[in-house]
């Protein structure tokens, strides 16, 4: 750990493809390409770590295809560190008919309903032919609304894949990470118990899971900081799929280390565009004759380029460069969002950080 | 004029946002952006001027919107040439309804179906406030299969325009050239008789018009061997809208200095490639597992990172990087093509360089 203000931590993370500062935020490359941009784009934006789908890329073009080509790395040609999911959560929201069992999860593609069974074992092997740095375990991704005894009966088995997943790839057998994953729901104790059992498994990261699933802000926070601090301090802190730019300053504040979330590329492609005065749609009229940088304060190559007003050209004429122009600056904000908390972080500055982007953002 | 070998010519053509080496290949950027790429990937790819399309950027953004942003190049962030064709290729191919007169052209737009007339003068206008460095006068394409009488007729009506386009802006008047449109169809006499016309009128270069528009190769290549060597040596020589590699390379050796084409951005779009093996279509399975480089003998960004089962993928998940990839390979390829074409007619080898695309490429 190079510093901590209050629970926030500014420390290092390392992997088999280099060191990464965190807090770290990852950007999503579901299909094994970052939506519009190449690994080149990446680089100059300074991204350090990305996201890579198991559910998607098993199915297309198949992990094993993917092992013949030398991993994931080599075959989207980006050489820094690649997390992968589990794939439980597009099983659970993207495919068709499941089924859930103790061994594993039955369920149909989403793109030619194939049938498929995702088992512990199984998903730690996907990961394994995809070759990543960081493996998550398979877990269930409780649905929102979810009661108790569902939760808790639901917990136990995550803590089960979560030991499967474990025992499938021992501790130092190989270079990959693996992280554990605490589920709970919005029950605190449940909470509280995922995590204690899943500390009783030897793994490199522990990560929670089943947020920013529908329920209301203060419920997320609620579980945010109740659960963040009951994660060993001295492992990295993954909140999965989470989120907006205060949601990663907030998680932050609460300890966690590495966010990773498709918000930043989705807008980027919807014409919502984060800016250092907030959130702006760039298909809005009045931004048809401004002339003015998206966000003076940024540097990214579409700031540096090009006005609003042709930005709002391109996204009304559903051009290509349209998502390009905006997923790149999108994903600087959100990478400037992280290395400026870390240097407030060891600067002690990080709640008059927060404070600003209370400021700005109101979720 | 650099060099000649037979009627290839390797020339320079000089515009106020600099010189051009000629042959030279112009990406087509309809909508104020070469759909996909980025002014820096066209810098990259070495393209030395672009085209813009006047009806597109006329009914949106609005030529008047560009105006008052400083102009197109500024508006896209190009600082290198820009051509501007008159828009009256589109208004017949693209636009519903539309009524020719001596005046002009009425039409209605394939956007919002509102009316708009376009006049030489008009369209003169538009390409001033576009403030491309060179404007295309109007002209009307005749449709293939017109008949001997309808052509003769409207290759007058074609002068008419190109003289009132002229004269809304007399040579000398200002830094944008303006270049004539020969027509006549198929008619070898009428061809003669439209370019005849034209050099009564003082342009900066001349264009042929008219192909590539549903004829037979052999049909195009009657017409371009017979006419390009009517169009004036001094000056530059432009075929419009063509075509494929080897239609560049034999409107070369006819004598043809600027080529302007879809083809290799829309085919990049459609998973069809082309390579110095002849055309790929990535999407074919035997590429599925393909390790090897697109083209080894090209040195693209795409051919430098990427393998044929990569492009394969993308394309298959209907990736936006899919797009991308492949039209910067296929505009390298291009724009590969006129520089290697204008060495070889240096070095006094363009035939042999042109029996090399024969042997690949059987259109």
């Amino acid at each position: 750990m190079h510093g901590t203000d209050g629970s926030a931590r500014a420390g290092e993370l390392y992997t088999a493809h280099g060191t990464i500062p965190t807090p770290i935020f990852m950007p999503v490359g579901t299909q094994g390409t970052v939506k519009a941009l190449c690994p080149e784009d990446l680089t100059q934006l300074g991204a350090r770590i990305i996201l890579g789908n198991t559910y998607h890329l098993y199915l297309r073009p198949g992990d094993e295809m993917i092992a013949r080509r030398g991993g994931l790395h080599r075959f989207m040609g980006w050489d820094r560190p690649i997390l992968t999911d589990s794939g439980g959560f597009q099983v659970f929201s993207l495919s068709g008919l499941r089924k859930l069992t103790e061994d594993g999860v039955a369920f149909s593609s989403h793109i030619d309903g194939s049938k498929h069974l995702f088992t512990p074992e199984k998903v730690v092997s996907i990961q394994r032919n995809l070759g990543s740095d960081i493996m998550m375990v398979l877990d269930e991704c409780v649905p929102y609304g979810a009661d108790y005894d569902y939760t808790k009966k639901s917990l136990g088995l995550t803590t089960r894949w979560a030991a499967r997943c474990r025992a499938a790839y021992p501790q130092g057998s190989g270079t990959q990470l693996m992280f554990g994953i605490g589920q709970g729901g919005f029950f605190k104790d449940l909470r509280q118990e995922s995590i204690r059992q899943l500390l009783d498994i030897p793994f490199d990261g522990y990560a929670l899971g089943g947020l920013s699933v529908g329920e209301t802000k203060p419920e997320m926070m609620d579980i945010l900081y109740h659960s963040a601090p009951l994660l060993p301090g001295e492992k990295p802190r993954y909140l999965m799929g989470v989120g907006t730019p205060l949601d990663i300053v907030r998680g932050i504040d609460a300890g966690i280390d590495m966010f990773d979330c498709v918000l930043p590329s989705r807008n980027a492609r919807n014409g919502t565009l984060f800016t250092s005065h907030g959130k702006v749609n760039i298909k809005r009229a009045e931004y048809t004759e401004d002339d003015a940088t998206l966000d003076p304060q940024c540097t990214c190559y579409t700031c540096r380029n090009f006005s609003r007003a042709y930005l709002r050209h391109l996204y009304q004429a559903k051009e290509l460069l349209s998502y390009r122009l905006n997923t790149i600056h999108n994903l600087a904000y959100f990478l400037r969002v992280v290395t400026d908390a870390r240097q407030a972080i060891l600067d002690g500055t990080f709640q008059s950080f927060k404070a600003r982007f209370e400021a700005v953002y109101d979720t």
